[in-house]
């Protein structure tokens, strides 16, 4: 499991602000159009990278969708047309920022974590900037959770069609916050059985499995708390970029995300409770091994004893020459096991006393 | 036990805001009816749902109770009627919302968490829609506690028939925030009960018990919690709809919701310490068994080594031949027995020395 | 104990507001008048309950001290009399309000939570509505830490002769706060016994004992926080109820307040450090226990061993027939003992190696 | 060790503000009086207490120093004389206060604690009043950190003969606060040697001593963190007493006080990771014990058991006759303890097998 | 490891404030200054110092670069010469300074904290002056990692060599902040081994590793931590040192300090997570250690009992003279072990019964 943030291959310190680099690993960039508004939508995908502005009457929403962050040039082209300060675009390269809205001037940067739909351990980067008319998205890799919102403008639906790039933005970030509940569902489909385990079949992966548990939560819960100042910082927005109507949407998306936030602190105190209840079941096993081994040890040693005493070779040991020595020292010792688990039986060790697990409600 | 929140059946990320989707297991819905003012009141159940408008002269006040979800053509048809926001309409329906108030122009929404009055381990969702002169309550299922509101209403009380729908909604949130008292009573009955247990006779069912204990004060204040914010916002509210001398009631109903907050973070401390105690029970009876087992080994271990001593069968032992050798022997364990057990009686090892619990008080 | 806080008999949810209950087991109510101003002072009990205002002359400030709930009427007749908002009203007979002021138009309306002097166990509610030259005050039962007060104005000390009902607000208030000091300094009497006992004999009363402590501090921390809100409400206060010049003993009062929560979180860290000390106590404790056992089981048992192997009845066991066998076998048996001596003394088993408590400073 | 704090002889609850009592142990009172300007310096003890302005020309700075607080005709003497309000005289003799800055008209009233010098473990309070021209300072007894500001005042140095009372008060407060770091030094160096020992040679008494050092950073900083909003007030203080060049250096003082709680909030975790270690150590202690007693116990008890079964008496065990009989079961016995050994090194029992401590640096 | 943090050489408590002491193995200084415009570049090392403004045509800015404190004069020489408050000298020297942002009439004093680059376990303090027109800074040793901000002004660059001073600080902050990013990484690596190692390899050298990257990542967080708040500062400016567009940059370093911290604190978690693991993990080996004890105990010591039963010397005892008695025996001791062990597999303590770790996911 690979859940400890690594941000290697970072600029060495002092590196120049905006100096771009390649991340390791880069997926090859491919440029996605969709121009739209409430009668017409074009959809292209660039290849070599041309003008975005070619094609399409004025008037036309923009959505520009980047994928992949091997081609620096097409990057500073980017950057050049849609005038992005030097500082963003390092930000969009260096894909381990924490979610954040800036605002440049008269634009808004907005980068957000998404959890990758196919393997929901990784989350990758998509950053967003909104202009006058446009939206820009960069994504690190192919394979995103936009696919429903695509449909919703191919389908022409009137809420998407007619609204600006502000609801755009609105409909993507809502689909990455969303985006985090199939994970949480299946973590607490995980923690029910855990718990259920926990109670009837203690064993040692249990916590490897906690353990685990808990370090996905917090993986969630660190990539996603961010989220919450930032979409604040959009809803609080100054520029006139989020329309009043949108922002009803926004405080929507924005509730998603603290609820999610106040279910994975749930998790996580369920979590140490659980590790809390594990812990003290192995002090609860350690106790009966030990009773077993007292009792065992307590009955059968003095018995031994005994049973030594009479094995002597001493020339004048006169019990062993009665007739009724071995059979009085027989009932003897019978009496002192008796005795040794009366006492246990009174002190609560034989019998391993369980009330069905909670018999208390 | 299902204390583990889930949400499945969300509507897929990305899929368009205001989406509806009948929530699992919902209910067949019913509408009723109550319009009053101080002198009239009439009591009507639509089925099928007609115009709510329909009947009752101008200046009555409507309360229109909605419950269950199983009607989505009912609940678009209220929500064209009452002018509602399609967000709010898919917050009603997606039931795992956090209490919370939201203003869309002229209409509050406050979403609370209601614990049903039949089993106290579920809580619905209570979605109330506060107008001008009306308002609209949706209920996940049958069987609330708003019926000593009903007869408040029926017997004419003055406050509550004179007063506006700002009252009715306060009355029936007070009901629904009073409703948590009587569950977190019967937490501080068991409470007491593994206060008493953990002193006296703890065993493994206590942790379950205790884990019980805390998992559901967990999930009363994750429910219970977002109130105060929700109830804070209707008493700073804005908006005409909130008249001032009903804000005096609202106060009230927030003291109610940080009073019992503040029980639950009592009840949880009080459980974390049991825990502690628990704990520690374990080790201090690990002790005692440990204690009595070295006992038994320390005397009699030394002593069967005497006596296998002169079982051994040399043949030449001349203490096996001395006429007093196995008396003075016997002498001899006596003495071994007797010292062992005084230095384990100095130690305190011998004897349970346990003070009356509470005894230092 | 009884320090789980309960408030059960509670209207039921959904109750009218205002509704008065008599709480159980209220005590019989009685009424006890004070008027004075600089130069005279009149004392008398109503029984019955009949008008306040009736004799003494106007200009007079007039303290209404009522103690006991049981009598609903004279409570009603009061709230007339004084034109107590019934939300306030209720808040008086349910007795289990968090300390707190509310402005009803003219009034203040005060609630604090009194030690009570006589069992330090138990804490009661006090209710103060502040009018215009009069102060009403109401608590649950006879016995208060009033006396001293009503010394002060009987004995014509200037200061609260000669000042409105917010000084004599203030007096009482101070006396209820200042109440807490007694009891938290019993508690550090208990906890500096704990101290000592944890060091030189921690058994499992002990642990008792710290519960105890805990739950304690945890009660008068719960019930005194919110005075701090109540008072710090009282200092900001923007009514004219309070003149700027007791507003400074206001002030004072805020400071004890403040410090005595100090004290009580001081108080729970050292408790909690004290249980840490006496968890790991047991386990060094489990550790000699183990140790002692180990140390016999390892020396014993393999020259019990020995023993057993020369007590074989083999016909062919050359080694019995030695004439050196015997003693030969006793010297490796003792080599072995000591050896294994060493061993021990080398791991640092042997002794018990305490220096003395606190030896590091 | 006495650091639970303990208020005893407070007057009890109900006794009119102002009331002074000489406190416990209260030292003999002395008044010691400083007058200077850039020019001029005279010092003189009073005693007894004459009126302190006589002597001295106009226009000189005033610092009157009390100490001890057993003379309260000296103490009111001094409050009439300087117009000190009764509730901060009382606060003067309840040595308990915390640091504290409070405005009362003309008159800023600061409390602050000050580490004695001559036994760091006792903290005194000293009270401060800073009127126009003059500063009055209260101490509980003799022996405090203020020398090297008299010496500065006595040698002239130009910054603090040429400024007012103000910059007097600062130099005071800062020798106070920075009265904390030697004592802080002295637990970062028992801290220190802590942490050797906790890894080297972890007995009891470390518990004891990591207790010890809680307690004292507990204390600490329950006494210096008042002094962080105390400090704070002055630097916000909107009387003119303090004048702006002034403020620069409370900045600076502030700093410090800052500076030394993050020290202590440092030391806190270090010392609550100590005792992790610690408690660790010991369970990992008595699984190397519990490994030694389980390895004899397995290798000889089916030894002796073997040894015991050819040591019976019965008439036929033709095993007894055979010659090779006795070696064939030494061999037996050998090949079984050696198979257990085998076994034990496989789980990685046998060797301690411990890096050195640090390696995986 | 010297980890704790010592802050010994303080001058003592009492001494005048911008009081200069030369701190224990201070480097010897030297002095570097870079004057440069877009156009122009010169670089000189002054030794001895000279008045830095000589050379040089107006409108240069002028970085001075002041690396070792043990020559004073030189301090005083350029206090003066810059106009520094003396109390700002005083930090410079106290190398122990929070990093802090401070406004003095004219000028902006900046602490921060640097990872040496060479030994990444110390960490020097580095305080900045910013003037109009000039920067200062002042190190406590050579080596830093300011070389690439130093290239990059070297090589021309356009946006560094066109800017101001306040564009100088920042890129010297920005290169102190992401020094911090190598060193978390590198703990990021350890973090990664030693999860590997409490998974299969627990042994009692984990626990000292982990609290080792416990205290180092305290330290770096304490150090870190600060610089949030001082770079705050220099956003919220209200001097106009520094100009609106390089406050876009400090931004950029502000986020850089927030994800380191966020870092520090999930690595925290971490920390404590695993430690709970290894903790557990030990219980858990204890339980073992006991399972495989009591096993041999409990089915040995019975069948040593019977073996020593049949051992005794007694004259008359009848099963030995029987033919089969010894061959019944053995049946009957088979039988007895043969049941044991059936009892202890049901008990499920035979097996160790281990899911492969992460088995749950």
């Amino acid at each position: 499991m690979t859940y400890i943030p690594i941000f290697r291959k970072r600029p060495p310190p002092g590196t120049a602000p905006g100096t771009l680099r390649v991340p390791e690993d880069a997926a090859p960039s491919t440029v996605d159009v969709m121009q739209y508004d409430a009668d017409e939508l074009t959809e292209r995908r660039l290849e070599p990278f041309a003008d975005v502005a070619a094609g399409g009457r004025p008037g036309l929403m923009t959505w520009v969708d980047v994928t992949g962050l091997a081609d620096l040039d097409l990057l500073r082209t980017l950057g050049e047309r849609f005038n992005i300060h030097r500082l963003a675009l390092e930000d969009v390269v260096n894909v381990h920022q924490r979610a954040k809205t800036e605002l440049y001037d008269d634009q808004l940067f907005v980068v957000a974590r998404m959890v990758r739909p196919d393997t929901q351990e990784a989350i990758e980067q998509v950053s967003f900037f909104l202009g006058d008319g446009c939206l820009l998205s960069i994504q690190e890799r192919r394979g995103d959770c936009f696919e429903p919102v695509r449909d919703r403008l191919r389908a022409g639906r009137r809420t998407i069609r007619g609204s600006g790039p502000d609801y755009l933005l609105y409909a993507l970030l809502d689909a990455i916050v969303d985006g985090y509940y199939p994970v949480l569902e299946e973590l607490a489909n995980e923690l029910e059985v855990l718990d259920e385990r926990v109670m009837t079949d203690p064993d040692e992966s249990l916590l490897a499995d906690i353990h685990s548990v808990k370090h996905r939560l917090l993986m969630y819960r660190r990539s996603l708390r961010p989220h919450r100042e930032a979409i604040g910082a959009l809803l609080r927005d100054e520029s006139k970029l989020i329309s009043a109507p949108v922002r009803v949407y926004f405080r929507d998306c924005y509730d998603h995300v603290v609820q999610a936030l106040d279910m994975i602190d749930n998790y996580r105190e369920l979590v140490g409770s659980l590790q809390d209840v594990y812990l003290s079941s192995i002090s609860t096993r350690m106790n009966e091994v030990m009773k077993v081994l007292t009792i065992f040890a307590a009955i059968f040693i003095p018995l031994s004893f005994l049973a030594g005493l009479y094995g002597m070779n001493f020339e004048r040991m006169p019990e062993l020459r009665l007739a009724w020595g071995y059979p009085a020292l027989l009932i003897v010792m019978a009496t002192m096991a008796g005795s040794m688990l009366l006492m246990f039986r009174r002190r609560g060790w034989l019998g391993r006393r369980r009330r069905p697990a909670g018999g208390g409600r």
